[in-house]
C-alpha cells in the first residue's frame, strides 16, 4: 500500500504467522522534496533511521506473535511445532463443537428452562417400602450378598462433568484422582462407579450426586453403603479402613464437628465431599428432603439466600448441597440426627491446607493405617478446582500440593512392587528394594490385603 | 527513541501484552525541510499517511498477538477471560516445571544414558521355578484363590505416561477410557491396575508394559491372567466375556491372523494392544525373550532396522513391542507357538476404522454379547494418539469416533439405570424408561451380572 509503486512486502522467514513488513520505498513521497534524485544527506539519514525504527518495531512484534503462538523458548523451532499448534487449534475447534453439543441426531430435545418456583421438585416416585423390597430381593438372590468376607458391601461413587475441563490440567488431575481411587478400592474390595452424566438437568453441578445416589441404591440392592467422594479428594492412607462397626445404628456417616454444627450453625460444620449413606428407606427419605433446594434457577438462588442468612460464615451464592444438608439437619434435628454419625476421629474428609506440607514428617514419625492427623485417610482439595477457572487458592500451590498428595499415596501402593517416587513432586520412581528370585516373601510382607487390621480410632 | 523530544509511546488498552506504538512526533526531523513551522501540505499528507500506515500495521499486529494469546472469537471478551488466561498461563508454567522434574528432594539421580549395546538387558533376576512357588503359595493362602465364582481371576493392566498430555484433550480421553474400563471390570469382577510410572527407564513408552506385567505376576500370585489393554482401546461390548475355556492349554491369547503371521510375516499380524498372559513360568520366559529389543537408544534403533527388514509392511522406526513379539514368535516358532492362541473369532482387539460408523446399524440389527464384527468387544483407536501430537489420522475423525465408541458402550452401562445418551456424539443423557416404585424388576431384567451367559464364538 504505497503512494508510488509498491513497497516491498517481505514475509519474515520461519513458522508461525507471517507479518507483512513495509519497507518504505526510497524516493520519498508525493509533494515536496526531491524525487528521483538523491535526497540531502540529513534527510537520507532520517529516512534510514525511520526505516530502522519501523523494522525494529515490526521485528519486535513479529517476535511477540511468534512467542505467543509457539511458546517461550521455542524460537527457531522446527515445523513440528507448527504442526503441533495446528493440531491443538483443530482440537479446540472440535472441543467447542462438542461443548455446544450440536448433535443432529439428538432426539427429544428437552424443554430448556428453569423449574417454576411453584412446582414441587421430586427425585422420583415416592417409595415407602424399600427396606422390605430390598430384604426380599437379597433373600431371593443369595449369589449377591450384601456382605463380602464379613464386611458390608460398599460402592464408591465419584465423577466429573461430561465435558473437558476449562483448564486443561484439570483433566490430568481427574485422571490421577481416579487412579488413586482405583488403587484404594482394589485393595479394599470396593466397587467404583464413575459418573460422567447428569441424570437430572435440574440438579447439575454439586447437586448431581443426589439423583445418582438414589439411582444406585435402587439399582444395586446388594450394596449396603453408597460412599460419595468428590473428584478433588484423594486417598492418602491406603491401609486405613472405614470402621463400619461404629455405624451399625446409623445411616449417614459424615465428617464434621458437632459444636460447629449445633452451636455455631457454621456452613462448614459438615463436609459433603466424602460421606457414606446406607442403602435403606431412611436414606431415600433424606434424599427426598434434601433435594428441594437444588433445582437450578430461582429456586436454587432463593434457597441460597435463606442459607446465607441462616448459616454462619456462608458467603452469598446459590444453594449448595452441603449448606442445604446442614440446614436440613439443624431445622429437622429430631427427625434425622439420631441416625447421623458426625465423624471426626479420622479424616473421612481432610482439608488439604494443614496436611500437605507435613507428609515428609508423617513418613518419618508415623505409619499408614492411622487415618487421622498423623496419617490422613483422605486429603481433600477443597477450593482448588483444577477443572474450572475460578479457584479460591493459588494455582501453583494447589497443583503442587495435589501432586504431593498423589505421590504420597502412590508410594504406599508401589511399596508392594518395590518402588517409590523419587520425591513427592516427582513422577519418576526408583527401586526401594532389590528384586529377588523369591518374590513371594515380599507379597506376604507388603500386600495390604493380607495385613488388614481393624483400625480402632483413638478416643 | 527519537531525534527530537520523545515520541509519545502509548500502550493500547485491553488485556494480553501491550505493544508500544510509536507516533512520530510532528515537526519532522533533523536536516532539511521546515522545522517548527507548518510543513508543506503535501509533506503533511505524506507524514499523516505514513502515520496511518504505521498505526494500522501496529494495530493489526496487536490484534494478532491478542488473538494468539486469548484465542479466536474472544475479542472484546470480559476480564474473566483475562483471569482465565492468566490461570492457564500459570498452569502451563507449572506444568513445564513438573515436566522438567526438577524436584530438589530427588535423591539417587540415576545415571542417564543409554544401555551399552554390549550389555545384556534383563527384566530381573532369572526365576526358574515360578509355577511351583505359585502353587505352594496358593495352597498356603486359601483366602486368595486363583478362581472366583468358578472363573479364573483376571487383572486388567492399563496405563498412561505420568505427565500431562502434550495435547490437552488427551487427558480427557484418557479419563473417559479409564471410566469405560472401570465399568466393564466392575460388571465382570476384574481388578484394574492403572500404571502411571516407568518401572524401568530403559523400557519406556510402549515397552513399559513388559516390566509392569512381570512385576504384577510376581506380586499377585492369586491372579491367573494378566490382561494388558492400551489406553486407546475401549470396551464396546459390555456383556461379552472372554471365553477362558478356549485357552486352557494356552498361555498367551492375542488377536491376530495366522496367515498374516506365518505366510506374510506382516508387522500387523498380531496386536499387542489387548492380550492375555497367564501367570506362569512360560510367560516369565516369554517376557525375558521379548524384552531384549526394548532398551532405548542404539539397541532399540538397531533392532528396529532388523524388524523393518524382516516384517512385511513395517515402516522404518525404532523397535516396538508388537513387531518384536511377532519376530520372536516367528523366529522361535517351535519354542513358543504351541502355547499361543491367535484369536480372531471375536474382537479382543478391533481396529476402529471399520467399526465406528456402524454403531447405529449394530443397535438396529444385533445385541450385546456377540463380541465380533456384529457388536465388537473392543474398539481400538490405533493411530489416533489423542495424548500426543503426531497422529496418523485426522484429529476430528479420531475425536468424534472415540466419542461415539464411548457413548455406544456407556449406553449399555446406563441401561440398568434407565438412561441413554441423546445421540452417539452427545454427552447428555435422557431417560429410556420411566421410574417406578418397584425398581427391582428392572434390576432382575437388566443387571448384566445376572444375565451372564457363556458366550460361544461362532465357528
Amino acid at each position: 500500500m504505497g503512494q508510488d509503486g509498491s513497497p516491498a512486502h517481505k514475509r519474515p522467514s520461519g513458522s508461525g504467522g507471517g507479518l507483512p513488513t513495509t519497507t518504505v520505498a526510497n524516493g520519498g513521497g508525493r509533494g515536496g522534496g526531491g524525487r528521483g534524485g538523491l535526497l540531502p544527506r540529513g534527510r537520507q539519514m532520517q529516512k534510514t533511521f525511520n526505516n530502522i525504527k519501523i523494522t525494529i518495531l515490526c521485528g519486535f512484534v513479529t517476535i511477540l506473535v511468534l512467542r505467543g503462538t509457539i511458546g517461550v523458548g521455542n524460537l527457531g523451532s522446527s515445523s513440528a511445532d507448527a504442526v503441533n499448534q495446528n493440531i491443538i487449534e483443530e482440537t479446540n475447534r472440535i472441543l467447542a463443537e462438542i461443548r455446544s453439543d450440536s448433535d443432529p441426531t439428538d432426539l427429544d430435545e428437552p424443554q430448556e428452562g428453569d423449574m417454576s418456583p411453584n412446582a414441587t421438585y421430586v427425585l422420583g416416585p415416592k417409595i415407602t417400602d424399600w427396606d422390605s423390597q430390598r430384604k426380599v430381593w437379597l433373600n431371593q438372590n443369595p449369589e449377591f450378598p450384601s456382605t463380602v468376607n464379613g464386611r458390608a458391601r460398599i460402592l464408591l461413587l465419584t465423577g466429573s462433568p461430561p465435558k473437558p475441563c476449562d483448564n486443561p490440567i484439570g483433566d490430568h488431575y481427574l485422571l490421577k484422582s481416579v487412579k488413586n481411587k482405583i488403587d484404594y478400592c482394589r485393595l479394599h474390595g470396593i466397587e467404583i462407579v464413575y459418573n460422567m452424566a447428569h441424570l437430572d438437568k435440574e440438579l447439575a453441578g454439586y447437586w448431581a450426586k443426589l439423583p445418582m445416589i438414589r439411582r444406585l441404591m435402587l439399582s444395586h440392592p446388594e450394596v449396603e453403603w453408597i460412599w460419595w467422594m468428590d473428584s478433588d479428594a484423594l486417598f492418602t492412607d491406603i491401609l486405613f479402613q472405614i470402621p463400619l462397626a461404629r455405624y451399625e445404628k446409623h445411616n449417614l456417616v459424615i465428617h464434621g464437628y458437632p459444636d460447629l454444627l449445633f452451636d455455631q450453625k457454621s456452613w462448614i460444620a459438615l463436609n459433603t465431599g466424602s460421606f457414606l449413606l446406607r442403602n435403606c428407606q431412611w436414606s431415600l427419605d433424606l434424599l427426598d428432603a434434601w433435594a428441594p433446594m437444588g433445582p437450578k434457577g430461582p429456586i436454587r438462588d432463593e434457597a441460597g439466600k435463606v442459607l446465607t442468612a441462616y448459616l454462619k460464615g456462608r458467603p452469598a451464592f446459590e444453594a449448595d448441597d452441603q449448606s442445604a444438608l446442614i440446614y436440613l439437619l439443624l431445622s429437622q434435628k429430631d427427625t434425622w440426627m439420631e441416625k447421623v454419625f458426625v465423624e471426626n476421629q479420622y479424616y473421612l474428609h481432610g482439608f488439604w491446607e494443614g496436611l500437605v506440607d507435613r507428609y515428609e514428617e508423617m513418613v518419618e514419625k508415623y505409619h499408614p493405617g492411622l487415618g487421622d492427623e498423623r496419617w490422613p485417610f483422605v486429603t481433600h482439595f477443597v477450593g482448588c478446582k483444577p477443572c474450572g477457572s475460578y479457584a479460591d487458592y493459588a494455582v501453583e500451590r494447589c497443583l503442587k500440593s495435589m501432586e504431593r498428595a498423589f505421590n504420597f499415596a502412590d508410594n504406599q501402593v508401589l511399596k508392594l512392587y518395590g518402588f517409590g517416587h523419587r520425591g513427592l513432586l516427582s513422577p519418576k520412581i526408583k527401586r526401594i528394594r532389590n528384586e529377588t528370585v523369591t518374590p513371594l516373601e515380599f507379597v506376604d510382607k507388603f500386600d495390604i490385603r493380607r495385613t488388614q487390621v481393624e483400625t480402632k480410632p483413638q478416643n
